[in-house]
């Protein structure tokens, strides 16, 4: 197995990589080192050898979206070259664009966002998503002014990572327990969150508390935006998987002894929210409806995509 | 000042007796305990003393309605008696009757619960209420099949003790995170929590996150049961108080220098649930919607309630 | 036992005698009936034999609070008696009173019903109930230009009861099976249907299915109003008793060899509209929000219902 | 007839006396003058002409429920007279305590009011009621930093008395058309409005244009306050009469010419906000949820409002 | 005119071929027939000819978009063709593709639904629709533990079919009269049902009942699917076209001489489920918002549909 | 400056041409006679002269999507010119498409729309909307019994031109204030209005008050439809810009000296409706769900529209 290759899953797998967005990067990276790092002529073995990287990438975190879009996008069209150079040329140039595009997607849902974004507006955001506080932040850097209520999204409590972003960039930010949700939400004007995935009907998948956000806002007529790349779409959503949400251990909740061992906890990373809260998913290819993400995967992986 | 009274006052203060019974019932007590120990015949010093006592009482816990009205309910008919003698009578006498009924009431409210739960019901409970808890373990003690979640409770994560006690009392018990009440909701049948205070138009002021566990049921059809004893009711809410929801420090959130000090931190104790959300109190007079409130106040506290 | 008890027990039981209103104006009169045709002196024999005699009539039908208010109604007071004489007369005198309160009460509230319905209003009605009916009679007979929906009401399909007693009064009557509840809705301007049992807190326990024409009826803006006498209102759930919910034989819904034997089928009689989708209780004491339910009962059982 | 009962008859109904606590204040001094001016000691006869002179100022409105209210409240008790003398001083006396009460009444309301509003707040009012401004002087009276948006209330845009009102007490104020209430909503904390009838199921009848301040309210969360003192409650809505709503002529609404004749003007004076959209009545009996106007009811018009 | 078609339009009409997917194979099967079968070479002839048989189909279920779809999509191209021999290529090309493809389009969405069905899932469906019942199986018969609930349907109880084809297929299976709808549904945790029309703003004509079943899912957070094959997408909705509510005989609902004879019975066999009420529409192209019906419809039908 | 471009532009600046479909024409044309009009070969210049001509059009009303539209769509394909001739000839050619096509899209939508109302139709419509009208004229034309219900529209009073253009095409129809839209929704049917704007994620701006009838018919199960032709729909919101909702002066709601100087008036042109309260949007590209927005801009405007 390619080296890199296989350093870039086992840090995917330990977490020393994580974050959708970086996590994709990186695999999309480690398939054009593959390439570039290629020694031979055999289009048959090249192909079997980038199969074999591929499925390590896919395997190190088999429940990411972004991944699985990262590393078929680098993959896209490989298999119509005709010669080995063809084929490294094709992946290479896939994956620096797939690098690219991604990165180039933080700016500009940032800036979509950031025009969503009004004078005195107060804003709500959940866990540690870097485009929901990149909007944040190049609305405060347009002079806007705002307040930022940020929850400490336990158990992991990314929330803390939040509020030092938003207080470095000199944002006015305060932060609440993930209890007080709703009694702040009559003050919110807006919330904010990131995305793990959008399914092709248009519900968000993203971390635990994001649906209750959601239904809050909704009570309390409050604009609830999505900020997602497009690659946080799954194309496995259009016939019908179920995204996986994972459970993890009762140690990141409980210390030990500190409850009876008959006592059970469920600590599940994500939830789902219905595609009726959501008012918009901020994309780089535009401000959408839930309604639209089957048109834009559509428009954006090719027709191909609606073969089972 | 009255020793008894003191300490008592000071205990309550310093947080030593909490939870809204057991200083409803402190109060009582320290009442009739100095009424017990008075010497002397004046009654105009007497009543000048017990007003001073009364005073202290309730400046030791001012947001707390059951204190106010365990020493209320001990001071009702005093000014009557024609006596130091008479009214130590009647102070002891109240006092004793008060925390009589109220241990009394917490038995009732169990029971009454207990008969709303049924074979095979998963149930939902937001912090560690002695009254929701007696409920569940009313209803597992007469050999019901039940489930229970409990929620974490962040800050001060008294969902410990509810597992704790729960699981003590055999009870089939999950912990969760409070950002994963929305997650379980599709599976809880109904939802029993305590109460802080009741307003006079049925609103229920109680442990940051409970309006989110009251919205999330609301959602899905689960019921919401508030078990609250009628000396949780504020007869002040009649006459337009509002209830002033404690906030909290800091350090109870977040540890020394984890975040910026430009940061700040809202930690509210309380939250206010609307009546919309409520279909029932349970209280030691019956169960009642939340449009009974004003009855029950009447009924229970007497029609001078009503004068401003 | 007595004879006129122990038939009526079982004309009741035998659905014979049926109908909340009926059944519990034969519990009422049997007693009645028992007392006038005792003979003897001994007040305690008189007073074990009557007990049992109630206790005959309640087991009868153990689930309608209709007959537990009439044959508790009747007894009211017969304790305070000093001899047979005394008892008899007391026991006369109030099943007289309730059987006549209980037919006034018919019409008080289909009085009370008609003016709520206006010139040129549709309504709609589920399953076959005298007061509903009654305030449909009077609005017409008043000569108000009114058509009423019907519901066939299966498996038992008192609908067809329901359009003959209608299309008799001369009123413009048409059926729907109970799917076409939501078709029609939108061309409705009021529900009226009877209750079963009504809860403390204001919940109303009826014929299954009208739980799913208060929700139809709320999301059209549709008032829904539920017409019931006093005695329908349940003292057994102030003390959280759950309204026992009957499941019938399978035979009403399919014939013999229809289904495979495998096949379950769930047969409940009545479903429970949560107070949040009424818009009043018409009763012989006034129209009152579910919220007034409990109000209500102290004022017509008096004080001693809140004994548990 | 008496001079100044006719008088005053006629001043209502000529709208000179307008606004539903002045009607009733003005009915019952009429009945006191009445009673004062009386010559002549026949008792009969001192009833039968009280009688026609209560018809005739209860007709010069038949539809204002606070005069009907005025106007019996006066009459209590006076047919228990045993001389002119003896009902004269029941009538001078019960109409110099409803007056009183009623001016009282409003003070009280306001100073519950003013309590449920919080430093910061932001309120919105409707057309031009003397409690509902009340509550927002007395807050502002008290220091508080409030902000009052004011409707225009076509067709006789009261909002401009409102806004005069309100400017000469210093408050903050903002005019806006009718059509904008959903649009500022987003930015108000509370609502307070009077009331022209409370019903006994709890629903308020208001100044046209109320019910869609209550529907926007509650889409956003915003609380729903109805000031009404309770001689606004309507003891006939017991026994299901329905509120009368006024249609006035289309010259309100339009100058001559203006649009052809065969378009229609409807132009009701009020409508009717359900109990669901009111979170508390504030009487001056205290604040209530609307499922306890009932027991107001009987509370302060005695049990025999009872009897239909 | 061609037997074949006359014959199959027949069967259609007298309802020997129903349901929406066989009546369209039908369709295209009997154009297909045609083709086959023509003899002749005169093109202008034959496209006459080919007109009329594809007018005397439609004619037979004027109302089902499915046979609409099933017709057109045959003739597809069909105008294009320079001789009678090409016409007749194409025809039976685009007859056996059709065919085809609908048959796959029932396998592609039940195995999509399966994998929206989890362990332990308690499913609601209605009516008798193959691809609901496709859904069910198949999650059954990848040996997932499931309990389904399937309502009677009322007037032609076509529940009876679907508890017998879920009880061969070894299903739990419980069947429930239709006001049995709301009652269960606190229980159940998916809704599958058919589609007869799916129209372009994403909304449903389905059998009546499906509308409340809907509502009621709605009510408590219950997941609605509808499965629709593409073809009962409606192009004729695009422009403005009501799906036609065909209303059927008393004779269905109740037995002569049942009801007097002024009474009416409104029999309609479908009704309309808006969009707000559908989580996704499950169809052979994948699964969508119900938001994402018009670009599907674009999609599958060619841009030539947007033409008036 | 060419002088019909800067007589359009005045024009529309003072509002002598006004309403979002003639601004959108009129911006074509003046750019149609600017190409026909000119002399001259040098065709950088005259892509100069045509760019300055564009920006002046645009500026007169910088926040109407209909005149940036129109602008654009005869600008379309201009810098492909490889001459002055060709360049004026595509411009002469899409100016006078636009027209067309703008002019044909209100018959269509006319005509779609109609097909929604059905005899016995109840319909009620806001301000003044040639679209919206159009659908009501069209539906009146094909002989449908209908029942209009048309609202003032404070402060400019449109309503008063609805009723007259409605009366004169015998429309029976009735206005009301802007207050009675709750009053009369329960017997509404269906609202039609037009559009100012839609944005990429199906939001509609409109006429103040729009949302608050959108709100009202929601709550009543009303059906909401919007008459939107697609140059309505805004580009730039695909990228996040909010629309821009004018505020106007205070003139137009009070007369001088009626309020104090104090006294704000907040008097907006517009206001937004959500899209879960739009049942579907009316545009001459058929009928969709406002999740459909993003996939007919792009249909509509290129995919060149999607990059920021």
């Amino acid at each position: 197995m390619d080296r890199t290759v296989q350093e870039t899953a086992d840090r995917i797998r330990d977490m020393t990589i994580r974050g959708a967005g970086r996590i994709a990067r990186a695999g999309a990276s480690a398939i054009g080192d593959f390439a570039k790092g290629y020694q031979g002529n055999d289009l048959g073995r090249f192909l079997d050898e980038l199969d074999q990287a591929s499925r390590v990438l896919l395997d190190s975190r088999p429940t990411a979206v972004s991944l699985w879009n990262g590393v078929h996008a680098t993959l896209k069209g490989v298999h119509d070259a005709g010669s080995v150079d063809e084929a490294r040329e094709v992946l290479i140039s896939n994956s620096d664009d797939f690098v690219k595009r991604s990165l180039e997607a933080v700016e500009i849902i940032s800036r979509i966002g950031a025009k969503r974004v009004q004078d005195g507006d107060t804003i709500l955001t959940h866990c540690n998503s870097s485009v929901a506080t990149g909007v944040i932040k190049e609305a405060h850097r347009q002079g806007k002014d705002i307040r930022v209520f940020a929850t400490e999204s336990r158990p992991w409590r990314q929330g803390i990572l939040t509020v030092n972003d938003l207080a470095s960039a000199g944002v006015d930010t305060t932060l609440i327990i993930d209890s007080a949700v709703r009694s702040v939400m009559k003050k919110v004007d807006k919330v904010f969150v990131g995305a793990d995935t959008v399914t092709s009907h248009g519900a968000l998948v993203n971390k635990i508390g994001t649906s209750q956000l959601a239904l809050a806002a909704h009570e309390a007529r409050v604009q609830f935006y999505v900020c997602s790349e497009t690659y946080k779409f799954s194309p496995m959503t259009l016939f019908g998987d179920m995204v996986t949400i994972e459970e993890r251990d009762i140690s990141e909740v409980v210390s030990p002894g500190e409850i009876p061992e008959s006592v059970k906890v469920f600590n599940p990373v994500f939830d789902s929210t219905p595609a009726r809260y959501i008012d918009s998913i901020i994309t780089e290819l535009g401000m959408i409806a839930p309604g639209s993400v089957y048109d834009v995967m559509v428009r954006q992986f090719g027709p191909d995509v609606l073969k089972e």
